[in-house]
């Protein structure tokens, strides 16, 4: 890291490659060892540069886009489209025609608007569309309420209750132009808990056998395991999770005496998270008697967002003194012009001063993907580093970029 | 507006230069009216768009900036260096480097750290640049805490209490490389009472009684001047928040026998805020029987995230259908995968449907300034408008723009 620090600047992003292949690993080997067949397909959204794209596909992952924008980040770093699949809970006309230009394996459609946008952009093409549809199962999973998504008060999928799922269902079959392949939950984001799957299987399950199972090859039942951003946080690990998430559904379909399809599930955060740390230098060190020590970070909310929008609580480590005992507790700020600018509350760490380097681990979803330009702020260089060797894979913005839109 | 969204496209921001001069002006004639003397001086934290950075120097007022970032976004909106302050709890070498070559007219110093590192760049350099330091002065306001930045635990300015502000200042004064000509308070963000500033002017001249006025020609008072985001919010108008915070130092000074210094007041939030409205189009309309009814925009927390960020509450319209009766409640969300991407939680509207363009009024601050490319997606396009004519002076984020920085 110091020696990354001198090469690459700071704030830097630094991913372990191996570390993001072993997860995508685990999770496609423990899909294959299920038997139930399915598809592990990467959460773009948690991370779209083009690096990781590219690693997880060649670990054998499909890939999801939520935008016309991540589905460009995955053609543009070379996915198939066939492995690509098109979510969002309001794509744009111009969106859907990108999708289908591009061929994308699957567009799970989110709602009845949806339905009636993508059928007569198909018809103006003559072409059918495999697709999937989103349910909200009204099942409530134990996590921080932004990133909650199952729920029946939910701006996501057809809801389960008064009818709009079965007639979703009822209208796709029925349209020449959509082909319905499976159904698709998600449930939340950062669970460290798998007792809402079968619950959520049984509710579709119980769905499935009143529209009848025909053609409902696959279900896909999204993402959501959750990594460790602090010690005391257990998540299970992949295989923990995807034999939970298969077996929920196997259980809910085979007791049911309906066919159990393929299931498709959808990890970003626990695939890339833990395998990338923020590296910051520390600038002013602010001693307030009485009160608290401060130390000032050559970042802040622009590149690292969820402290402040989730109240998510990091663990840094000092990487210039990493074995001095960490025996003074500072509050980790940036350098925005905000007072929520805190990136760690409590930090243990060994005493720090100016140009002492800090490491954020478990930063590697959820932090580039939401990066800002606040207060002017240019966002970081990212490095992949594998088997000892690191490679620039994003650059550094410049004033140049921050102002390219500028007219005169 | 209707005619901007068919022109421009959606989302666009929409700026009325009419009110972004009104109320420079406002500050400025206020300011000169107190008969103190000062400056007015625009945050531009709160949007530093190009455009808006030349309007406001155009209407007299000075310009502060928070980073390299902005510093060079004023330097490239034309405006005189001598009339640039330069801020920041965690300034870098480089960006004092900038500031120092680029010859601003006054640094404002955070902290001993900052002195230190001032100094030498000006020594290295041969020459003497004015500051002003910030002080905490322990005063909280009423408002969201992510935005208050007066009370003694804050990661901003020198502690009044305990010592480090007198040695601060007694440092600076030895120094022939810095000329302290003032202090500098911020109290907080987004003030709809201004009680506030005669406790915190108090405060400073009992400081300055203490270490003496010698030199201290420049009372800055920062900036914090509300705007309605709703209905119920009943900001004072700039002239009375002038006339409060000079008062409050002219009469705290002139109370203690020490000479009344000039008045810098640092208006962000207030000049621009009420001049921008951001403009969507609906999407998706979803009615969740017994529960609410969602209806999607085209934009989301990318690129408007007070709502998420503050608990924000944004009073929209119906832009096509403005005079229909708003006789219907729905939950305006963004197009984002994820729960919190809510921009008005219960907004009264006549019935909407797909197509419909809504405007969020009172967007024009801390809207662009911390948009990001959340989910991919790209940053909308800004439009200013004057006497009946639009100019695009940003253009809206292109996917080459959202990859540049992408290495192969």
């Amino acid at each position: 890291m110091v020696a990354l620090a001198a090469e690459y600047g700071t704030p830097l992003v630094v991913y372990d490659e191996a570390c993001v292949r072993a997860m995508a690993a685990a999770y496609r080997d423990a899909l294959v060892a299920t038997g139930v067949g399915g598809e592990v397909a990467y959460a773009s959204k948690a991370y779209f540069g083009r690096a990781v794209l590219r690693i997880v596909a060649e670990e054998g992952l499909a890939v999801d886009v939520a935008s016309g924008g991540e589905l460009d980040a995955a053609l543009r770093a070379g996915i198939p489209p066939g492995r690509i699949h098109m979510h969002g809970n309001n794509k744009s006309a111009a969106e859907l025609d990108a999708a289908l230009t591009a061929g994308v394996g699957a567009v799970v459609v989110d709602n009845a608007h949806e339905i009636d946008v993508l059928e007569a952009r198909c018809a103006a093409r003559g072409i059918t569309q495999t697709i999937l549809l989103r349910l909200t199962p009204g099942v409530s999973p134990e996590t921080h309420h932004y990133i909650s998504t199952g729920q029946v008060d939910s701006k996501f999928g057809f809801p389960l209750a008064e009818g709009a799922a079965h007639e979703g269902v009822a209208r796709a079959r029925r349209s020449p132009h959509l082909d319905l392949v499976g159904l698709h939950v998600h449930l939340g984001s950062q669970l460290l808990d798998l007792d809402v799957f079968p619950q959520a299987a049984a509710v579709v399950a119980d769905f499935v056998r009143e529209v009848g199972p025909e053609g409902l090859a696959v279900m896909d039942m999204g993402g959501g395991l959750g990594i460790a951003y602090t010690p005391d946080q257990k998540p299970p690990p992949p295989a923990a999770f995807v034999e939970a998430v298969a077996g929920a559904v196997a259980d809910a379909w085979s007791s049911r005496g309906l066919p159990v399809p393929r299931v498709t599930i959808e990890p970003g955060r626990s695939l890339v998270g833990r395998a990338g740390v923020n590296l910051y230098e520390v600038g002013a060190v602010k001693d307030i008697p009485g009160v608290r020590t401060y130390a000032a970070l050559d970042g802040g909310m622009s590149e690292m967002l969820r402290p402040m929008l989730y109240g998510a609580v990091y663990s840094p480590l000092l990487a210039n003194r990493a074995a001095e005992e960490a025996d003074a507790t500072y509050r980790l700020v940036g350098k925005h012009c905000e007072s929520s600018d805190v990136l760690v509350a409590d930090a243990r760490l060994p005493h720090v001063r100016a140009g002492d380097l800090v490491c954020i681990p478990a930063a590697g979803a959820y932090g580039l993907s939401m990066a800002s330009n606040y207060n002017g702020l240019t966002r970081p260089a990212v490095v992949f580093v594998r088997d000892g060797h690191a490679r620039l894979v994003t650059r550094r913005e410049t004033h140049d970029d921050l102002f390219a839109r500028e007219l005169d």
